[in-house]
């Protein structure tokens, strides 16, 4: 066999790289994601394209930077015109679907100025993000005194528990993400002095199974059709809280320190700080809460981690594991105290890098099973390497796609030559914006990293950040002011710009193209400076020369 | 009246904006224009944003730079979902239509991808860059050894023709375009050395007073509908060659000296120096061909300023010069032999400076009839002004339209707050970038003009250019390795980067939009970092406290 016939695309949801055994954590086992890296490539250095759910994902879905496709921030809609991996598997005869979280909002100003109708097949795509939707499910059903987050969130779901004997009209809520007291009282998972309690629902019925069996179902109707399978997880994003046995799995003693140091928390740096003062980072930073928060947070990728042995199990006995390609990876990290941080809107690793690991059933990546690989890879090579697999070129789309097909790593080749990673945070629509007093276009900030040096630009007339990841790992010392290293920050602040300037939104003529126009406009008639008929080849000189005409200086005809 | 009914929207095609008698010409006349600049405000400093033809035009009709758009060289389709002049005047109530040349290239694969049908309305609109068309005309019929450069090209005004007696396949090349010698032989208008042959058609029937017809007849069938009518004049653009008695006009006195210095013809620019080398450079800094080209240039512009003259006595004569807004543009200039170069492309004023005068017939613009304005403007301001003439705010649209209305100017208020101009040119596709040993990401270039310095950036390693035109107001010194002016190129280089940093991609979510999403989450029960209910308003926790469900650790119910 020598191209994967399918495709099953994992993401879970503000997964740290970190928190797997197979990268290195001494207390959180993991053994079924460790046996897929066994048998794949682990890429140690997997960056996202946004520290938040909706931009990361739709640079995933795109192949495209964020700073490219525009959707900055959660519920910005993608702009129809877009092209999505959906649109670039099909045409190579692969479908594409969804079963889980894309965070996707509709351009629905583009689809009414363009006539695309939401329930039509195109514009269902459109709508979602290029998407046939087998399952969408953003894994959330908040409600405030406005309304609803998303009207949509988590429906389905909510039938099914029903369905299990789940009453009320937000069981998503009142059980799979809330414990209960011993008066029969709701303890909201939202409050995270709740993370320590057991989710009130039994732990088949929680969102990771049932996800997961939603993906088999999904698997198992598509027969012989090739597909590409999104499989979008939404744990172990919050609210953070577990159902048992996850819930009381770990305890104080299998929770790391925090990365931190008393230098951060007294930075003079205006946005820096500003977000170390965001309620989230000031809750994280809390050791009581926490601890509780990271308990939580483990037990949940622990049933991430056991509901990849059901599916891997699955796939190996239904012989599905010899002709699919699987990759797992998060749409971003979590700081989880961090730095004085919680949440994941910023550009340390424990946000911006996450796990990347893929398994490529061909008998050519056999060379490379259980190796990792260390280059600079981004989230917006998945596509790329999605449209190779499924038999396309993606150099022949480089004028789209903005990334590089990781293939040729997982068959022995050389890994993409990339200078820099780059990652883009638009907190314009957040309060901190707001306290700052920045206007939409300033409250924007960019990480670019080199493998070394990482340097964080802030529009809006902040200095620099810069850290030295080989002289200090944690990210815990700001260079960002340091007068050694000004060549330094200058030399990636030129490389951020010359990203910036790149011709990103060149997506109707291929490279191809553009080098074969080269030259030829005369081969179309088109005489720029030619003086005379001997200035050109006589077989385009011959269109214009030895034509005759009336001469009108010898009057009218009529 | 308030506002302005409807506005005539008038582009020439490589008029230079010094070729008028109202901009200092001291041999070229231009008594209709320079009536128009008395009755409304020139702009002395209007900048388009690429040098040729499409690019410049696809960011008028878009009011977006080309790095947003796109399209970035001739026959680049502008892709789909970009919202255009047409899009925008519409929702306001006022038709958009199109009398002449566009240079507009449909996406074609993108137009498939969502289903857009060519015949439709909505896909014919798409594809014509969002105008509805009274007439395409790009005035052009080339033909080579490989078919026609434009299959549609000129094709109703060939019928015309046709129609008026002009015989042969191609009577736009065969007399619009070319003069006839003794012995009845075209002689063609592409070969420079015919410049100075007369046309071989009646004046009346030439490009020119056929648009300037066709635009009346436009405006004639509108009836009470408001409009926009882009009529878009093919000339002064070459082929150049003029008919009688416009062919014979200017002598060689007429002709004024090229700006040039022997240093530019010794720079070691490797960019500039090809772009002199091209065959255009090398004809255009021939005397005798110069003399040829820039008597039948003169022509052609004396022709314009005489149709201007018709269609303004009519607009008057028919009353609607009150209710009319008109603009007179060009898409860009025309080197004409200065710095040693044909055409256009590349960044001197001669190129990417352009007429710009605006005739506002409300009172409001009393005050400033007749007076010029020096503020740095675009041709991206124009569709802003557009819309806030046609009753919208175009503050309202500053996630899409990247210029500022000129409105407030043409009633006296203030210029638009803009410390620099941009300019790019993509020549990716050209001889020049195989010369150079470029790929199509590199043979590109950009221009910044703070008003007294102007920066050029070439990616690809080239060293910047760099004209101080308050000195140097020739731009025939290069200062772009001065030593002495490193600082300022820096400065220039920054504002380039942080141009090129700017959220262009953010189309579908408005200012407003964030500014109003502030701290707003936790109103649709989105808590984040939110440790208990009394870290939030009463009113937000009232939708998870309280609570009651039934405790699934009593056991099973089923």
């Amino acid at each position: 066999m020598a191209e994967p016939r399918n495709i099953l695309f994992i993401m879970f949801d503000q997964l740290r790289w970190d928190y797997l055994s197979c990268s290195g954590h001494p207390f959180l086992k993991t053994p079924h994601i460790d046996r897929l890296a066994g048998r794949g490539v682990r890429f140690t250095r997997a960056y996202i394209q946004s520290p938040l759910c909706g931009p990361s994902r739709m640079s995933t879905y795109t192949g495209r930077y964020v700073h490219s496709h525009g959707a900055s921030f959660n519920n910005v809609p993608l702009k129809v015109g877009e092209r999505t991996m959906g649109d670039h598997l099909r045409d190579l005869g692969m479908g594409c679907w969804l079963v889980g979280k894309t965070h996707m909002a509709a351009d629905a100003e583009g689809m009414r100025r363009l006539g695309l109708e939401p329930d039509s097949v195109i514009g269902a795509r459109v709508g979602e993000c290029g998407f046939d939707v087998f399952e969408r499910d953003d894994g959330m059903r908040p409600e405030g005194p406005d309304g609803f987050y998303d009207p949509r969130g988590a429906l389905a779901y909510n039938d099914y528990l029903r369905g299990r004997g789940y009453e009320g009209d937000n069981p998503w809520h009142d059980h799979a993400n809330s414990g209960i007291d011993e008066a029969g009282k709701v303890l909201s998972g939202w409050f995270l002095t709740n993370a320590d309690r057991p989710a009130n629902i039994r732990e088949e019925d929680s969102e990771t199974p049932y996800l997961t069996r939603r993906g088999m179902e999904f698997i198992e109707s598509q027969g012989d059709r090739r597909w590409l399978c999104h499989l979008s997880y939404i744990k172990p994003h919050w609210p953070y809280i577990a159902p048992e046995p996850y819930a009381s799995m770990y305890g104080p003693q299998d929770v790391l320190p925090p990365v931190r140091a008393q230098a951060e928390r007294e930075t003079d740096h205006p946005v820096f700080r500003g977000f170390q003062n965001a309620p989230v980072g000031r809750a994280l930073s809390r050791d009581d809460v926490r601890d509780k928060v990271l308990r939580a947070y483990m037990g949940l990728i622990k049933q991430c981690d056991d509901q990849m042995g059901v599916l891997i199990d699955w796939l190996e006995k239904t012989g599905r594991m010899d002709e699919t390609m699987i990759v797992v990876t998060s749409d971003h990290g979590d700081f989880m105290g961090d730095h004085w941080m919680g949440e994941k809107t910023f550009f340390h690793d424990a946000s911006v890098k996450v796990p990347l690991i893929v398994y490529d059933p061909s008998p050519a990546a056999d060379s490379t099973r259980g190796t990792t690989c260390d280059a600079l890879v981004e989230s917006i090579d998945l596509l790329p390497t999605f449209v190779e697999a499924a038999g396309g070129d993606p150099a022949r789309l480089d004028h789209v796609l903005e990334g590089f097909s990781l293939l040729p790593v997982l068959r022995g080749g050389a890994a993409p030559a990339r200078a820099a990673v780059f990652c883009e945070y638009d907190y314009a629509a957040t309060t901190l914006a707001g306290t700052l007093g920045l206007g939409p276009a300033e409250a924007r900030m960019f990480m670019v990293f080199d493998g070394r040096f990482k340097l964080i630009h802030f529009e809006g007339g902040f200095r620099p950040m810069l850290f030295d990841l080989d002289a200090d790992p944690g990210e815990l010392d700001d260079l960002g002011a340091s007068p050694a290293h000004e060549a330094v920050r200058a030399a990636l602040v030129d490389r951020l710009a010359a990203w910036a300037r790149r011709p990103a939104a060149r997506t109707t003529i291929s490279s191809e193209a553009l080098r074969a126009a080269r030259g030829r406009s005369d081969r179309t008639g088109v005489l720029i400076g030619v003086v005379d008929a001997a200035d050109v080849d006589p077989e385009v000189a011959a269109k214009y020369v030895g034509r005759k005409a009336r001469d009108l200086r010898a009057g009218p005809k009529e």
